[in-house]
């Protein structure tokens, strides 16, 4: 059987090492992962199948993570992970969505054959995959352990990416660079919103003639009219009319890693209002971007961006941007450092952020958008689309 | 502002009236939803934003139910809901992936304000967005309440679906025909197996001439070749040789309501062992859905296919099918009924159920599926497309 692995066996041990260093750091003996993003960090692992109870179980003196799901998904662990055969486990399908039998139990099982009766436990408790019953369970299969919030410990080792990993980043980039010039090409007045939704999948699944594009980790957000005032609104079957603004955001997705980008297209003639606030917001993003350095903050970033939109008479509190990297629904971004006031983590190489300047105002929303790298002198973007307003 | 309802709201009203009577029957003073989907039907509330904190909050003594969210997304509250402005509530930006303060604060307020500081609240224990972090933050800001699991109280009333529901999903399983015809033409030797998912995805979403369809909540299913064993593979950029077995599950969706259909087909010329596979599978589909009417179970169904598998020597004991309807990510299915061995719900007209007796063999799997809506004298098929064995 064929393995469909996208990095060396050696990246993921050393994936692994970094995570034993942090959890022998907190004094953690198991780790249970519930977070798809991390179980495929870790493990390769890459399918559907994290709607049933799906974990994988870093245990500090266990040489592999072991990966445990349903019967009819171990087959992918086996395809899609560099893990031994003894190292991949599922639970029967009479436990999926039953109301009497929890696939906790047999996770506790393997719990105690790697880390005895008494093990400290670190569970994400902040994750999307690990529901209030999942942590009961747990706590019920296993009273002598001792359960710590470990949500991000793999999450912060994620922030920064290596060279293998960007490498990939930049191939989502470009799918993400196409789909968007081609969505933009057939806009025009007349056209149904869920037509230019169309265009969007097919490129960004299509992808480039070299290399495809995977399924994305959030929708494509088109938010037209007078939806553009809403960031995370649905696309429609409506014509586009003479006049109007569109606000669409896209991610292209590459074995998983995952590169946003946001622009905004107006049809017919922009209003002199309109066209001035899209220069301001473009031109706080290129500062934005041009204080990006290694050493600095998040919070600097962001102070820069707040000062060039207060010149202007603008106040923006929310974040102007997050981490990007491996995605799965229903997550956009990773939930670690923030570009925002708050955030006091340091830059390095190898992290990757989608600055997202964007400015709502009553009536009107503009949002024009870089993902970039943090490299050794400054930042590399990810994808090429011009920071403009378009016009059609 | 344009609300944009799908429902009448005498059909939101009615939905409230039947969760209020099964609190009542059960002593809930306040339901906390956090289910995208039981947000939908009580609220029609749809934008992709539950990837941060966001409820909709019913109380028994009070008219409507109470959406919360992000700041930046209530303005889609009052896009897509019937409900009155001042029951449309948010939480500020500041608390949007902190580490130090909790959206469910700002949610705990809202509680007190409407059932007082001793309430009895169901939550959804079981719920994909109620994270272990979520429930104990509320438990901690509300000392006094006491919980109890109420897991799928909204969902066994969305199993049965109104003539409007039905009729949406009629129009769903209209787009998903569209779609699986253009990839079925497509699928000849040579091509990428992502220019496959490109077709796909793009007839998912134009829909047809007269209506668009929204985002799938799980990406289409292309198990292809060797991965055709496994039932939620990722599609790759290989081209399809001159031989080989595609497996294809897509779900289109109507206004959040969804209608699944998987189809198989063969490339080159079928061996006799898998054309007797497929047939053998076709046969338990149509015994099974020949099996369907009011008053039977769901174990009946699964019976009456257990025994036309049994019939050829196969044993299947996985559910061969689940209900739909309201679909947001990461849910393939809704999670009460199940076509199972286990499950004794009697079946009403009005449920809609994925039936799917897919059969994966060692080296080979099979799965035609249909989704039907039960009615008063036994089924009305969703999806018109031949139940048949497909080859190009």
């Amino acid at each position: 059987m064929t393995k469909d692995l996208h990095f060396d066996v050696d990246e993921f041990r050393a994936r692994l090492a970094a995570v034993k260093r942090e959890m022998a750091r907190r004094g953690i003996d198991i780790l249970l992962l519930s977070e798809p993003p991390n179980q495929n960090y870790l493990t390769g692992y890459d399918a559907y199948s994290f709607y049933t109870p799906q974990m994988v179980i870093v245990a500090i003196d266990y040489d592999e993570p072991i990966w445990v799901g349903r019967l009819m998904d171990r087959i992918s662990a086996v395809m899609t992970t560099y893990l031994a055969d003894h190292n991949i486990r599922s639970y029967p399908e009479s436990h999926v969505h039953s109301s009497i039998l929890s696939a906790y139990d047999v996770i506790a099982d393997i719990v105690k054959e790697v880390g005895g009766e008494r093990p400290r436990i670190g569970v994400e408790m902040g994750g999307y995959y690990y529901s209030a019953r999942a942590h009961a369970d747990l706590a019920r299969a296993l009273p002598l352990a001792e359960f710590v919030d470990a949500d991000l410990l793999v999450g912060w080792i994620r922030l920064v990416k290596s060279p293998a990993e960007i490498a990939i980043m930049r191939q989502a980039g470009q799918i993400t660079d196409v789909a968007m010039e081609r969505v933009i090409d057939i806009i025009e007045a007349g056209v149904r919103e869920c037509d230019i939704a169309a265009v969007a999948y097919q490129h960004l699944i299509s992808g480039t003639a070299e290399f495809g594009g995977g399924y994305t980790c959030a929708p494509a957000y088109l938010c037209i009219g007078e939806r553009s005032i809403a960031p995370h609104a649905n696309w429609t079957e409506e014509r586009l009319p003479d006049s109007t603004v569109l606000n669409i955001e896209l991610c292209g997705s590459r074995h998983r890693y995952q590169v946003n980008l946001a622009r905004t297209i107006v049809v017919g003639k922009p209003s002199a209002a309109f066209e001035n606030l899209a220069e301001v917001q473009v031109e706080a993003l290129n500062v934005g971007l041009e204080s990006v350095r290694p050493g600095r903050t998040c919070s600097d970033v962001f102070g820069a961006v707040h000062e060039a939109l207060a010149r202007h008479g603008i106040e923006k509190e929310a974040r102007i941007g997050y981490p990007t990297g491996i995605g799965f629904p229903p997550a956009t971004g990773e939930r670690t450092a923030a570009l925002s006031r708050w955030d006091e983590t340091v830059l390095q190489p190898g992290m990757v952020f989608h600055m997202m300047t964007g400015l709502w105002l009553d009536n009107a929303g503009v949002t024009i958008t870089q993902t970039f790298a943090v490299t050794e002198n400054g930042h590399e973007p990810l994808t090429k689309m011009p920071r403009t307003l378009f016009v059609k």
